[in-house]
């Protein structure tokens, strides 16, 4: 990852940062990334998982996305993952927020064409997901994978903002009767719903599966 | 909203749809948007909170963010929100998927400017977060209001997508000892943290608000 330029952090200095560590905490702990990149100066906007290796970021879907196929002739892309803490409620509408972590990353992607590659890129998403499934499936045919398209993104520059504790009042607010405080919110893997044709036994690695971020 | 183009959807189109009333039940399901907009060539993609009132969105922020000015300036934008509702897990690698909601937007934003109009369009945001709250709190000052830009994005176009439902395998693979199902996720609201200084009673529409969506 390059110094910054486009992730200059121009407001709130203090929630965000450039630090790599931090960073890839947060992209570890999402799953959910949303790929931004243009068409003809249309920005589109796409919701898809993601799996990290490093500066890495590996994503797929069918060889006939829109998405993927913009992507691939290697434009400007950005990708931002959020994940969303808690509710703080202060005692003036203007000191409202929310506790978050977010990541925006640019940077550009190319298609992985080895077939060797992009079973491996593939695993990285499956393990980012669920550790432990990957080795329990039907590994992609050929054909599968062919139908499959894979792409690597390279963070270029990335950057990280993240709220924690409790709301910032202004000094003559706290006299007021409103309650003020944080409302956390919970995201979690909740019992498995088995498939009604011969599902088997839930196996241990997914049992004990409690994804806990978004 | 008008009639697709730049939603037109090209795989899975029993997944989608541009059903007015399936899209604003996403949007008013959700409360996290992420924003897009290019700046020369380079598109963004930005974590907003939101509210809606009928096709018109609104965004607000610091009257020096970055993305409210460029937005404001009408350049198109598209805005993607996703629910994610569970991890399908199918008996082959390729056949995985997930259950989710969501809609992808397009359209241009123009700044609010009348402080009246501010003020609802802002109370429309608290409300879309957190019935209740906009009466029990302090209003914006002058000074608090001109410090935040309010913007309105007209959706002109959007689709929804939504995959829901067990997972769909091959026909022989059926046969194979591998768990399959899905495992639903759930976010909400869970117990609210008192402020450390003069908090008061968690009033009731905090107690009974547990948000469901992301």
């Amino acid at each position: 990852m390059s110094e910054p330029k486009r992730t200059q952090l121009r407001r709130l200095p203090d929630r965000g940062s450039h630090d790599r560590e931090t960073i890839s905490k947060i992209l570890d702990a999402g799953f959910l990334a949303q790929v931004g990149f243009s068409v003809e100066g249309q920005p589109f906007v796409i919701p898809t998982l993601y799996g990290r290796s490093g500066d890495t970021l590996y994503l797929h879907g069918s060889a006939a996305s829109r998405m993927l196929r913009q992507l691939e002739k290697g434009v400007p892309a950005c990708v931002s993952v959020t994940l969303i803490d808690g509710a703080v409620l202060a005692r003036s509408a203007f000191n409202h927020s929310m506790n978050y972590r977010s990541v925006v990353a640019f940077g550009t992607a190319r298609k992985i064409e080895d077939a060797g590659l992009k079973v491996d890129a593939l695993r990285t998403i499956s393990d980012h997901l669920m550790a432990g499934r990957w080795e329990d499936v039907r590994p992609p045919n050929p054909k599968e994978l062919k139908a499959t398209a894979v792409l690597e993104f390279s963070i270029e520059e990335a950057s990280a903002k993240i709220r924690t504790g409790p709301p910032h009042d202004e000094p003559e607010d706290y006299e007021l009767s409103v309650w003020a405080g944080v409302v956390p919110f919970e995201f979690k893997a909740i019992e498995p719903v088995s498939d009604s044709e011969n599902p088997g036994e839930v196996p241990a690695y997914i049992q004990r599966w409690r994804r806990q971020s978004l």
